[in-house]
């Protein structure tokens, strides 16, 4: 095996390496049941421990309360951005969103296909560098919806927002669920792609309220209802069964390591090498306001495009991979997800020193 | 690791050994790339290749021409049974359905959420045991949907059925896909779970004319729309980028044992293993009728469900797992897909000889 690199991708992204050692050793026979991980029915007893293992998991890593659902989907976030209006808005019906960045921006395009979506607050003036403090909600909204890391723009709820009272809080966690502890009674719904925090693309995790789940609507395809993949413990059709498994190694990978207290301490440590060398840096800035830091997804600039691209291909040569920002907000991105090794970021910053001191 | 069992579930399924083994040996680094296969981004050059390298391997599997689309979508056959009259009927219009089963009548149900299904032909009135020779098409049909093989009741289409001339077939071939050359022109949209025949649950691949493409609704979520994942490669989200490699590598593997002929070629010596032995055994039989039966699902019962238990037992403790028929038949299935050894299919007749010699 080659020498594995730092992987700053923003997601697919890196997975512990505990995990892919367990995942690679169960190919040909999960355990000693003669059958690889991927070979399994979904109806089999092997299949039906792991899944219930990986359930049994993902309620005490979240410390999920008897009266949430937590269903494996598949489609990710962005079907998401549209089940959720079907579901739950019908014609005449308001939702607020709260936009941080491109993806609650397509959150509430899908939304518009079904009702009228309200922007309750908005950072699109200043590129989405902050997090709005303030919002201001329609008068009977169905639900609050909100992204809670922004892969993109570096930007992440330091606290759950304030809907109004009795208003159902939706939220998109693709990028920062599990990141650190979580309050699962504020919300009605969570939801999140597996592919930055929780395991490959593939599968989504969705934490659902009894009553959302009861309140979906009737009328759309079975495929679409909460309620068919509550009903049938996420096993209505074949789940994607590996993805799961692999969720279940994460889950257990972070009971491990203490729970997400521990994680959390673990990334704001993380983050802060390279957030506190950023402060001090004569070349890098950080794009984000200092209060709407992202512990995830770190974005920083020199200013001026073409160091930036200098930058990111001598981090290349060096094996640092998936530094490049998106085109939107330019510059670099360091996504360093629960996975990523504090190895790798105290590394980085001893590299962006050496790159300072020949361009500075 | 443990022996390897005799696994004859009918999905998630068997893969080849030797596709499993190198997604083990990519796991931790695909390739020399220093990132494993699942933690690599959709967007960056090592899965823009495996995808590249998997729509173009498929195509040559299938001889797939230009003028269709080849899709890696998520959600599996039950997302396209709902997806498909979504796209393609409105209130008013009609669609026909040959009825041969479960899959069948779930892909009609779906279909009245939209418009009205026909079923031009069903073979209910002797539980599924055969595929109908004669269907009753209406007069102006959106498209004709058939489920090329039915893995609950072991039939299976011996051809493609003959549509009203110009009506688009659709065809569900999530059990059958590539156990036999295929004349992809024939059809118009052609869907496949993974699952059976070409990897892990969780992707579907999506065979698709440029004639539906452009067709399809246009007043529906973008997620929902062939022509969303068409213009964008599969990637207008994150695809299932670890499905998507092993799918690729079973085609390499298909490619390997010479095509699809050689694929047809195989399975047929290897069905006949069992069902030649069926027509001579004084305690088995097959459920499904002489021309109807499928290559893939062999199904067969004693006549005595109490003995059929002691044999699907006694088979389990021998190492062949996953015989049990699916409840609405009974008895025994043996799903031997592409992937499922001859010596498998031989072992258990002698097995099989040795039950009847004992039981008889």
């Amino acid at each position: 095996m080659s020498q594995r690199l730092f992987n700053f991708s923003a997601g697919p992204a890196v997975l512990p390496v505990e995990v892919l050692e367990e995942a690679r050793d169960n190919m040909l026979s999960l355990g000693d049941t003669g059958i690889g991980i991927m070979e399994h029915s979904h109806r089999g007893k092997a299949f039906v421990g792991v899944l219930a293992q990986t359930e049994a998991d993902c309620r005490k890593v979240g410390n999920i309360p008897d009266n949430y659902r937590v269903l494996f989907l598949q489609g990710g976030a962005s079907s998401q951005f549209f089940t959720i209006p079907m579901n739950f808005l019908s014609s005449g019906d308001t939702a607020d969103y709260l936009v941080t960045g491109a993806w609650s921006k397509k959150a509430v395009s899908q939304a518009k296909r079904f009702g009228t979506p309200h922007e309750a607050a908005s950072s699109s003036d200043r590129n989405f560098s902050y997090i709005p403090k303030t919002a201001s909600y329609s008068d009977n909204p169905k639900y609050v919806h909100f992204t809670s890391n922004n892969t993109i723009f570096g930007t992440q709820w330091a606290a759950e927002p304030e809907p109004p009272s009795g208003v159902p809080l939706i939220c998109d966690a693709s990028s920062d669920i599990f990141c650190r502890p979580i309050d699962v009674q504020k919300y009605r719904l969570i939801y999140a792609g597996a592919q930055k925090n929780l395991g490959p693309s593939g599968v989504t995790l969705v934490i659902i309220h009894d009553d959302l789940v009861k309140a979906g609507a009737l009328d759309i395809p079975e495929m679409l209802q909460y309620r068919t993949h509550a009903e049938n413990d996420s096993c209505y059709n074949t789940p994607p069964t590996f993805g799961i498994y692999i969720m279940g190694l994460v889950f257990q990978w972070i009971l491990k390591q203490g729970g997400l207290e521990k994680v959390e301490q673990a990334n704001r440590e993380k983050a802060a090498v390279l957030y506190d060398h950023l402060r001090e840096s004569p070349l890098f800035e950080a794009t984000a306001d200092e209060d709407s830091r992202s512990l995830m997804n770190v974005t920083f600039v020199t200013g001026n495009p073409d160091l930036d691209a200098k930058f990111i291909a001598a981090a290349k040569d060096q094996g640092f991979d998936g530094l490049k920002g998106h085109r939107s907000v330019g510059g670099m991105r360091a996504s360093i997800y629960n996975a990523f090794p504090k190895q790798g970021v105290e590394e980085l910053v001893k590299f962006m020193k050496d790159f300072e001191s020949q361009n500075g």
